[in-house]
């Protein structure tokens, strides 16, 4: 196990730490039983948990005087993570019968209790931050500015959800808001935590974004759905905008390396510089299957 | 106008003003225009605000130090207030096709603009919280703490939502999570907001928060349509608990004027407290319709 791979297992523990105990805080014997689970459900066992992963390796990098403040961060990105994929998957919207392999919230528990799971999480995620935050008060309004952005209005998850439901949409304003957003406040919140400046680290989270929310087309395209634990082929079917059907496969490869590339450039001056690079090229690295990328590499080669 | 009645109004403006000020922060030329004409329909025109009045009322009874706290604290929760009844309206729980004397939220924009329009809300009432109280970091955490409580699990509005979905409920349990709690965060935020100890504000809006759920339970059972701006007889037709139900109108309408004399007997010792009783109870003078209170006073001296 390298380096990398060792402060990646440690950032990973930390998350699944702060996760359970933020919803251990609100679920108890008093609590009702069903949205106790559902909640649970909607959050474990998770995916990538990319974006508090993020948030702490920035903080790190940055030399974080307090990790509660940062772990608290990185869990409330997550929540908020987690409760939109559970009202994206609701039948109003994509009607995803699965998720990270297994059934979707509403399939589970029925449509009622996903829409308060979601809702419920939404609010935890401020409390979690509240209560990981109470030491050092003076850094909470930045850091809920941070975070309220880029989940809500005008430009956050929900903002980029609700294009959906306009006629017209430009690719880049939908994707920053359906996924830069959340990427840009990882980056912001991390670095917010550690007592630093967030702003100039948005280009790195807005990079990855694109890249992760570029990654996700080219997957939902080209990949098989048991190795993604949900549905593929979504985009095409619900006429969504797609990098992969904007420039193909080949092509939408070639501008994720490109994000990529950006986004390591524009990483700030900070103690943990080098350690970070390389953790987010390990990240990157794992976003497409390997067949997927074998294959794309096969063709350039021919081509 | 008594001097009641020109504090009611002066908090009232102090209310709009506030939500009109959060929803114009977040609502500009590039954020999706349906969901922002849903935002702005679901808080406007507003319901009694009771909740929000009540929050003013208490931090200004505690001789308030920074108005700009305590009007954060109360738009906060007039939005998670209105984010409730969006989600609540929806087809999966109560279907209701009017609120407030027009369409629900989901009948005049779609199912999918109404989950949005509350989950943009929740965001928002943080978001504005953050910004109102940044002169005064310090007492953020606690705010965050009372007003996420009083919402999420386990014993705010999502989770007495969730005791819907549960086959086993205790009507006080139930009627505490989905009014009382909203109601108990408003005194208590109304207290911490003026930078006093929350706790001992907590019984007044729990028994205003049971007396209003009472009177609403009796407004439903008995009231007009007309006269509510919603459909009446839901409670009975959906099953679920009600004061009405349990008590029938005349003992419900008992049982609303004790948690009243109690609500007004536990408000503590502060500088305004002659006002705030006075507005209480020209408040809860307009709970119920004057016809109903009419005939209950007939029968009672008939009987």
């Amino acid at each position: 196990m390298n380096s990398s791979q060792q402060i990646e297992l440690a950032l990973g523990n930390a998350i699944e730490h702060s996760l359970s105990a933020a919803l251990a805080s609100v679920i108890g014997p008093d609590c009702p039983p069903k949205l106790a689970d559902a909640m649970r459900y909607s959050v474990f066992p998770g995916g990538a948990r990319i974006r508090p992963r993020l948030a702490l390796a920035v903080a790190c990098a940055c030399g974080q005087d307090n990790p509660a403040v940062a772990n608290a961060a990185a869990a409330a990105i997550e929540l908020l993570h987690c409760a939109s994929l559970v009202h994206d998957d609701l039948p109003c919207f994509d009607d995803a019968s699965t998720r990270r392999g297994k059934a979707s919230v509403h399939r589970a528990f029925g449509e009622r209790l996903a829409v308060l799971a979601g809702d419920a999480l939404i609010v935890l995620a401020f409390e979690t931050l509240a209560t990981g935050v109470k030491a050092l008060p003076q850094r909470l309004p930045a850091l809920m500015m941070i975070i309220s952005r880029s989940v809500g209005m005008p430009t956050g998850i929900v903002a980029g959800q609700a294009w959906e439901c306009e006629s017209r949409v430009s690719l880049s304003a939908y994707q920053q808001a359906k996924t830069g957003a959340l990427f840009a406040a990882a980056t912001m919140a991390g670095a917010a935590a550690a007592g630093q400046i967030p702003e100039q680290w948005r280009m790195l989270g807005e990079r990855l974004g694109e890249a992760y929310q570029v990654a996700d087309d080219i997957r939902d395209a080209a990949g098989n759905a048991e190795e993604l634990g949900k549905p593929v082929g979504r985009d095409v079917a619900l006429g969504r905008p797609s990098a992969a059907v904007e420039f193909g496969i080949s092509g939408a490869i070639a501008r994720l390396d490109f994000l990529v590339a950006g986004a390591l450039e524009s990483i700030p001056e900070c103690p943990g510089r080098d350690d970070l690079r390389a953790l987010i090229q390990q990240e990157v690295d794992g976003l497409l299957p390997k067949q997927l990328k074998r294959e794309t590499r096969d063709a350039r080669q021919a081509a």
